[in-house]
């Protein structure tokens, strides 16, 4: 199950861009599993990672190379996440970008690693490396669609989306791909997200830009609450569309562009939890009236992330009662519950502490049988807002997670 | 479905409580929902209630009345947990208090209320009201079945437990229930537990030893992760077994007491676990190594809440990777992942990183098979060690969640 038709809009080739797939066979035969993009010289690249202690492998690599030189390559696969391996899937990851490097005439260092899959199985890097000339021979700008498509594990649909904008004068482009559908709750990045813009952005103003644009997107959506631990975000500028490189975090075509990256990275990450595992709802959990960040984001969660909240809406539901539960346990000190009101879309459900006068079960079930829903609860004592994304929980969940080994 | 056999052991009377039950027809027809316990004069009575800031309006009165004077009887509804009522929920507490106080000839404040069911709805006040002349009729010692029984919602049976031992030279009795199965993460109390002693306890003292107790037993299980606003847990010591007071913390007999009471209470915390929504396993989360407490729980109740972790639980699937992705994402700073062990009962799944070298699938396969599982995971950073029991996640648990509105 999936929400909304995922149907995917014109990918536009971004120049500086090429990619090629492959099938490795690393989980099932024949299916495309490799993906390897080819960046032109001086483009800049920008990653965010997972906080996951028990990163995988590839993310320590990525990291290392991203911090050493500017990245050539960047080498995919799914099927297998190289994750809880120790010393041996530091090696395979290391094994994997030198194989690559060598096959294109690059250093190591210029490859940066991504592995998706099953944790704590060995990476069998003979099936990467094997399949390595045919991903390069197939390097093409057009296969934006074809990468979507190779990096999905339990996703049931690829993710994808592009903008053109002009920008002083010139049009610039952004395209982008992700992938996940479970273990999302991404801290600093999604399960994989790969952007890119022709535009020219010093690689310090495109971390920044990543950074934000990362923080507004993929770091406010779950769909299970588990982090993974192979969260990994790229975005890249080639430089190819022309004009003066932006090397200032300010000023009118900064904010251009980082409005567009947020968009595209919104829209990303919406289609992960659109396609979450089971999901036959898409919710919004809009929490206003906060004091901070920090409170606003402890009740979007709690709510978003209750099971109880979540099987009610997966059963279609206004069972409000476990919506205010989970306001409750939030931890938000010295809340006061009657100065708080919920709305499920427009119907105001929740208020004085218990069940508004004018709210109709009939009113609420309307909402709850949508299969897009605004959960919206004002604090009422501060002027601070955030808002994250969830799916409901259904019995496709566990039957995904009971015999899927993810 | 639920785990272990579920026999109640002999539920030895308490002498100084007597307990009635009747039907009001909250929500079933001829269904047992209503629950007097009448304690003697002079009885001492310890309360610890939930931490969710959306707490029941008959949580708030049960303080209130706690506060101001020595309860004698315990007024407990199912079927309607007059949570999210607002003012009206208060009142409706207070007048079911008001009510059963007039019939039995005491003040208000002499009863404690507690309800437990659907959030959201109006209590039935009349309901109940109608029912107290039959619930008094039938108060008896021995009736401690009936009230478990009495007191339940979801739970598939009831959950009870009595133990008797010499202190002093003389006989003391203890005997509790409790009832709880989704809405389950307690926060200084259970769903709902009554236990009472006959040994003569001063009720400083009591509260002293209800709050270790109820810390060691139902703060530390968790099903779902969400905190009822319902939750209550009530210890009563009538002092008919005769002897001195106990008016210390301290010395033997405080010790001797203090352990029986942490006996009964991990019971009736385990039972609720053993009947958590839709659960097949009765799993022990066991943290050692930590520095401190925070982070054993933090570590403890990252993998017992994971979706992952138990819809791999309910699949008997060794899935080991996810557990490792639970930890890493727990929030323990510096964590050094290369150092830790995780095993399964006795069999060492993870060290350096990774798969130890001697873990076969069969042995992982082979334990998680087992009804009853403990996974044991060794920080070596430090001293501290926690555990926290829990259950997998099933189809029946969004079956139930779906189809009952709590």
């Amino acid at each position: 199950m999936a929400v909304g038709s995922g149907e995917l809009p014109v990918l536009h080739p971004i120049d500086g861009v090429k990619i090629g797939v492959a099938s490795a066979g690393i989980k099932k035969v024949g299916r495309i599993d490799t993906v390897v993009f080819e960046l032109c010289e001086g483009a800049s690249v920008a990653g965010v990672f997972t906080l996951n202690a028990f990163c995988a492998a590839p993310v320590t690599v990525a990291k290392e190379h991203l911090a050493s030189t500017s990245p050539r390559y960047l080498l995919i696969n799914t099927g297998n996440a190289n994750a809880g391996t120790g010393q041996a899937g530091l090696l395979n990851a290391r094994n994997s970008c030198a194989a690559l490097a060598k096959e294109v005439g690059v250093e190591a260092s210029a490859v940066l690693p991504f592995s998706t899959g099953v944790i704590g199985e060995k990476l069998p890097v003979d099936k990467l490396v094997a399949a390595m000339p045919a991903a390069i021979a197939a390097l093409s700008a057009d296969s934006w669609e074809r990468a979507a498509n190779g990096i999905m594990t339990t996703d049931t649909r690829p993710k994808a989306t592009s903008r053109q904008i002009e920008i002083a004068g010139r049009r610039i482009t952004v395209t982008g791909i992700s992938k996940g559908a479970g273990m999302i709750k991404p801290n600093m990045a999604t399960m994989l997200g790969y952007v890119a813009t022709d535009a020219d952005i010093a690689p310090n103003v495109l971390q920044a830009m990543l950074d934000q644009s990362a923080d507004a997107s993929f770091n406010r959506i779950t769909i299970d609450g588990d982090t993974s631990t192979n969260d990994a975000c790229v975005l890249v500028a080639t430089g190819r569309a022309g004009g003066e490189q932006l090397t200032e975090a300010s000023g009118p075509v900064f904010d251009a562009l980082q409005q567009v990256f947020n968009e595209v990275f919104l829209e990303l990450a919406h289609a992960i939890v659109r396609d979450g595992e089971g999901a036959t709802k898409f919710v919004a959990v809009e929490v206003t009236g906060a004091k901070d960040v920090s409170e606003a984001l402890k009740v979007a969660y709690a709510v978003a992330e209750s099971p109880l909240v979540k099987t009610a809406l997966f059963a279609s539901d206004p069972n409000w009662g476990r919506i205010l539960a989970a306001i409750g346990r939030a931890g938000v000190e010295s809340l006061d519950v009657a100065a708080l009101t919920v709305h499920l879309d427009d119907v105001l459900i929740t208020e004085h502490g218990g069940r508004a006068e004018s709210y109709t079960e009939a009113a609420g079930a309307a909402v709850m049988k949508q299969a897009e829903i605004r959960i919206r609860i004002n604090l009422n004592r501060g002027q601070h807002a955030e808002t994250v994304w969830t799916t409901d929980f259904s019995y496709d969940y566990v039957k995904i997670n009971a015999e899927y080994r993810s």
